[in-house]
């Protein structure tokens, strides 16, 4: 069964067949990347296709957008969350932002906490971190599982694999059911991350931004690596593409979010629903009514 | 990949190859079925049983229950869930029961608003009604669809074959999970149906019970036959079986199904999670503070 729905290509889209090598992805623009003013008018012009699209997306009412966003500390998720979406009308789009679990999350499986907050049709839904987490962080350290009282399981391998198979599963679901999901890894490198750490450090109004855990988790950077290059090569499928966006120049970064965003809305070929003879008929009778003397 | 957890045998469990027939499901009591007050009787131990065995679900806090209930109207549904679950602490058990979907639940996909209302660990969940209204009640009115705007599909067929795929797969992530799920079909025969909606119009204290639409209903009793036999093929498996239960005696109806809940509690092995010797000193310490005089 194929859904509907099919990736919009551009460079930075994870293959389907699980030849993703993360040492291959680049974490920079490319040499003729345009100056930062060119980036900066750019997005603005994305930002208001966006709020477009959404418009259409909101009045045709057959899909929902679900976005999640995937980065280590400093790549700058926030902010790209920020500058992509701040043009688009708040009652069509909602963020989540998952932090550490609670207990009654704790006590639900893995997608629990996710689903509750998946977006309605005509919504645009973004998930700040989600249930990559499962695969990403927590197979880093997989001392968090004990917190999970989970059912057997024959090996740490093995609880992998059926999680991608769960996520999987779960996101052909919500195709099927009008949904479309991508996915992007906002990919910076171990010295860019070091450089905004230290400015974090340097800049007082940063501070607060600033944990002590954060650096500690540098010691874990191949780890990571790896960790996203299983669950990405595991869950990028047509369908459900994941793309991996090179982080360590945010304003070429959020500009291709950007694209890709107003990319995939345009491939749904959104129109403003065809009114009816007979509902224009009643459009005319509303006018009349409303422009008669007195009324 | 096996689940750890295998479903309790009975006569009433469904095969997991596709293989039943409903017209081979007997709505009736066996025989040598025992009279009413022995059937009481048994169902009162039983729900004893079950509270204890709930107790020890709630202190281990690894696994959480999910019961299933589907049938067509007047199989007694409501007073099953009464009747097997009264013993029981009401804090360690919810039922949610599903009626018309809300405008908000309609845009979302069809599993969703079921998946919130999912039991924690520890807990028993009971759903009155379910996701499979949407292979079952849907399937016979496919008018119902073009309420879910929903994207292309290939066929109606292809619809609930997807639906189908998307149910299996969601049970196979709650059993991975920890929760246990298993599903009761409450069998009744037409006449059975026609003999109890009588009652209801000569009982006035039964009247708001009755609905017009429930006898038109019954016009399309041979395609819910086979909506349930489809769907029960597609999603009985070991790891989450159904079991059809003769429906037509209430007394002997509540007795299997209270057989089967206590039946698969006790195929969990739960036991009170086991004290340490450093707990229990910490315990003998603190009997100490305790009585302590003037403490």
């Amino acid at each position: 069964m194929r859904p509907w729905f099919n990736a919009v290509t551009n460079p930075y889209l994870a293959p389907f067949d699980g030849s993703l090598r993360h040492g291959r992805c680049t974490t920079k623009p490319p040499r003729d990347v345009p100056d930062k003013k060119t980036l900066r008018r750019q997005l603005k012009d994305l930002g208001e296709e966006i709020d477009d699209l959404q418009r259409m997306l909101y009045a045709g009412d057959q899909f929902a957008v679900l976005l999640v966003f995937q980065a280590l500390d400093a790549a700058g998720k926030d902010g790209t969350i920020r500058a992509v979406f701040n043009h688009v009308d708040p009652a069509g789009i909602r963020v989540t932002s998952f932090k550490r679990p609670t207990e009654l999350e704790l006590e639900h499986d893995f997608l629990w906490r996710c689903a509750r907050e998946l977006p309605r049709k005509g919504n645009i839904g973004i998930f700040n971190r989600s249930y990559y987490e499962e695969v990403l962080a927590v197979r880093v350290h997989p001392e968090f599982l004990k917190f999970q009282n989970l059912p057997p399981y024959r090996s740490e391998k093995s609880l992998w694999e059926m999680r991608y198979e769960s996520i999987r599963q779960h996101e052909l679901h919500l195709v099927q059911s009008g949904t479309v999901v991508i996915k992007f890894w906002l990919k910076h490198s171990r010295e860019e991350q070091r450089q905004r750490f230290l400015s974090r450090l340097n800049e007082p109004e940063k501070h607060w931004k600033f944990a002590v855990s954060d650096v500690h988790e540098r010691g874990f950077w191949s780890k990571y690596m790896q960790a996203y290059q299983a669950a990405i090569n595991a869950t990028s499928r047509a369908w459900a593409p994941w793309y991996v966006i090179p982080a360590d120049s945010k304003s070429y970064m959020r500009v291709v979010v950007a694209e890709t965003v107003r990319d995939t809305l345009k491939s749904l070929k959104l129109s403003y629903p065809v009114q009816t003879a007979e509902r224009h008929k009643m459009l005319d009778q509303m006018r009349k009514e409303l422009t008669k003397p007195g009324s």
